[in-house]
């Protein structure tokens, strides 16, 4: 194979998305990490992730858009919203090629992005350009992308278990609740109150009721596949873990559909991608079993007297749900195995 | 006060029911306990509960009836289903008063019975006078019951949650979903590889899926509270913390209702109760600030766009999901003050 | 009964001590709170801990020593360390009790003070009076103490563990090693990387190896019940839990003694005290068994080959080790029964 | 390099460490699985392990040795205690090589197996032969065995924190303490009342205090390290984790040793071992930073006023202290490298 090594930079490595980038890269055997930076934090790799001594001597430097440029072939994003906006540009300018995971890229409408996250989108040019990074209904758009949106964690689930019913049974679907449940790790690794061992060890909460920005995400892709407008409730829950998210969705149908129809349409329609499982009727996606993995898993089950379907979908939030992507996107992208260093 | 001492039997004592009945009795002024058994064990009870050395010298006996017949004037039944069949109807004849936390006698129909637990219904007689143990709704027939039929955990938030909405906005309910997780103790003390550390330790999943033994009993007192059919979709998930219940409850409307209306009636409906607490709007409810109380917290949002209202309720399974509803409803049957030893 | 209603108030509200100490004396029924404060917080007890809405109107206020002296006859400080030395002179000056749960009092000289906390001693007038509230040791002097200085949390289970030892075996003891294990709470609510629940969970370390500032107040302690200097190897670890300390307590012999032996020399130590449970040879001790309770529970083992007693003991870190062992202390000063509010 | 593939069977696979063997080489370059089987279970690794969905084919059966035979050329035994005495007798006489990760052929004298695993020896020939597996002070010997015995999970951790000062302070050392913490998945998959979620979640304890029966083993390599009889204290305690070990290992000296001379000589002594990670100075081993890795870190302190080394070290028990460490012996024993499949 024609596979040369691709020089592929991280931006933003002292968070927990940067990191796992980082961590499946050094594993991968057709790249080379040749940048790394976060923006409060010089030094060895290793002092800021322990976990790393002895893996890597990578050093992490403030970010200089010079060095990035000009050592790499392929830069990941992986910082707070709005960053992108100012870092994207001249790198995709300078002819490197952009994977961000924050939101910058992923509402089409610049309305709704102000609208969800609270201030102007400020890269309207390079918006319409970005690619929508799932690769089960993107991949041949990923390919020759230049700047890869990765989405988020809760829209990754829910997109993929809404998909196939969304395609199928369009005008069947009355309406769709997705009542989710994410670990920690998903807020990042930033210093906060809700977020203190004594907070979220041996309790559970809801938060940003039907109010969290990644409800519009879902809805532009479910309404994207179906070709009308879809809307969702969205409601996240916070766990006592560090990795995973389980969404439970409820889709209110219109008409009778049989358990196992719908079954084998989901088999059918994800035949042959590597990281969907559809789970045998009777069995139930658990996060423990995703944790770690690019696997997105989906169950299904039938309410038949209310005609509800319920589909409960796994993904471990920092691998599909953020890095893994990412990487599983880099690949598509580089003509790459798609699985490489995710399996 | 012409209060006297109550002599209360608990039969079940080592399951976690039981025994939350026990630790909330011997801290209570009015009651003595004077007959404890155990299926399968005999001994000291600080043997069986060893965080109780020190605070109690009773003994643990197998059951026998003609002891806890003369012993006890009120008799706790914390036992698994139909054990229950064959214990309270020789105790009521006896003239003693019996709380039983079983589902034997919850639901008022035997067909509902066979069809939800498995297997035939044994005392149709008893199932008519039982009186089903939710203050905050019954409190007037509790309280010259023989019978009191203790709520199961899922149904006492569901209810409770649902009760004001039901009774007042009866016409325009289209569908209820509720999303429930419970901590591990909801399942008991029952030797099972589904609740080993490893398989609930940073884990969460689905079980029972719109198949739980629960959903009848709240569809039966939505239903009676509305005063026509009301079903549910029910979904229980297994979450890893011990104690607490979190539902999610999704009430799609088809008419257009104010969050501070819907607010402004769940205070006035609760507004005598002391163990609800409506939350202020913008609060969320937290398993972990019911965690061993007998309140049931209730906080209120609304998707407008979608006129769906989304209740989040909690309370602690083994209090006001079992043990201490016990307790209340004893305070009731007794004439005390209903918050003895639950405050 | 002669007994009158005590006014108490809690200075510290807002920390996990001050709010342990709040709930217990809630419940209290020779206790009115009649003060709460707390340094950088204003308003209702509820919105600053929400687990207690509708249990108390109490306001808290930032602190007013003219507010604090009028209302009270007892107050308890719960603040950091250093703060105890302004709060307390004027307080005592005007008559109060003062029990101090900061470690401000329990070093005897400013010079280890000084070594351990970094900073120089503020008060050595007050310090000459304050009596060390570890009630096993000290019932008789805190009966009439004005200034109680309560106990660290590792000191009172390393002290009680190895108090009967000291005294009884002193000449043959040739070292000692406490091997100590927190929850996180005894770090407090403050914000902390080191304390989110990512840096927690499914995780575990040592920290302050051997330069751990409750160190010399152990050394000090059982020097004097030894009438001696006795030194100990001190190493805490952060468990994954909230409350809860075990400390696993090495001491080295010189002279062959039996394991009955010891055994029951502790039970003869302890034989009257309430708090004390000496577990039967066989038994260990479990931090979920006093979880939430005063009690300090002692399980021995020997090494024989090596000579060397093993001692296990546990506590609540936040009630024997903080705010029930103040409470037990109040209970002691007042004359009240040294158990109430706290069984 | 003349490597050709190897094919491996795996007899446990329904077991933690047998089916961490399986992951290990499902990622393994140079080897095929051939062979799986389990006591009790029939049927589809993915049956068996959901995780493993979409990762392998393979079918697990009942142990037969003729298909164990003919199929592989290396066999990992990841058996309980006792077994390996039957399997590993005809598979090394038909000529292939065995890894037994049980107790089975790691103590020397049948008569401490007879007192530590309360049964007789079966198998004194091949214990002649037995290699034990840890490589960083057994490389030499583990190439050319046909039996290698993997150490215990706790000895691992022990053994190499305590080898580089009892190799070269032997006189010096009076007296080793082992306080040990292990996560869960260290007492295995069976069924046991003791490992239910309820009783590890916020709990702490210790177990087999100075009876665990890894004792002999330590003890036997520190002897045979030092040249002279070595005795421990060693007290393992179970945390509420599911990976992880960490050892807080007492060493008292009679000699004054600086903490840098003995910080130098641990650098120099594992110097080339690609997974020892010897820390700064000042630095404390956490066991999340070896979750799911090969590493063992050490981390060292004195308290210098008593002459006493304090080492922590951690590992994951599932890899460096089962199956990681088996394949880094598979990975000698071939002539592979030696971290390959294992970062």
């Amino acid at each position: 194979m024609e596979n040369h090594i691709i020089r592929a930079g991280i931006v933003g490595v002292s968070g927990y998305s940067g990191c796992s980038v980082l961590e499946l890269l050094l594993r991968h055997p057709l790249v080379r990490v040749t940048y790394v930076s976060a923006n409060n934090t010089e030094g060895k790799i290793e002092d800021l992730w322990p976990h790393l001594r002895q893996r890597t001597r990578l050093h992490c430097h403030k970010y200089n858009y010079d060095e990035a440029a000009e050592h790499c072939d392929l830069i990941f994003l992986a910082v707070p919203h709005t960053t992108a906006f100012t870092l994207a540009p001249p790198l995709l300018k300078a002819g490197l090629r952009v994977i961000d995971l924050s939101g910058d890229y992923r509402l089409n409408s610049p309305a709704d992005y102000k609208a969800w996250y609270g201030t102007a989108h400020k890269d309207k040019m390079n918006l319409k350009k970005a690619v929508y990074g799932l690769p089960e209904l993107f991949r041949v758009a990923i390919r020759d992308a230049d700047l890869v949106s990765n989405p988020g964690c809760y829209p990754t689930a829910a997109i993929l278990s809404l998909a196939p019913m969304v395609a199928i049974y369009t005008k069947d679907i009355e309406q769709i609740i997705i009542d989710a449940k994410s670990g920690t790790s998903g807020a990042g690794k930033k210093l906060s109150p809700a977020m203190m061992f004594g907070e979220i060890h041996e309790n559970f909460r809801a938060y940003k009721v039907a109010q969290h920005q990644h409800t519009p995400e879902i809805e532009q892709f479910l309404s994207r596949i179906a070709d009308k407008p879809m809307g969702v409730t969205f409601v996240p829950h916070i766990l006592p873990i560090f990795r995973g998210i389980l969404e439970t969705i409820y889709v209110k149908l219109t008409a009778k559909i049989s358990l196992p129809e719908i079954h084998a349409l989901y088999q059918r329609f994800y035949k042959t991608e590597p990281f969907i499982r559809i789970l045998p009727l009777g069995a139930q996606a658990e996060t423990q079993q995703v944790r770690g993995t690019n696997f997105c898993d989906i169950s299904l089950a039938l309410n038949r007297a209310k005609d509800m379907v319920i589909i409960t979908s796994t993904i471990d939030n920092l691998v599909k749900g953020a890095a893994g992507q990412a990487v599983q996107n880099m690949n598509i992208m580089c003509g790459f195995e798609e699985e490489l260093s995710l399996i």
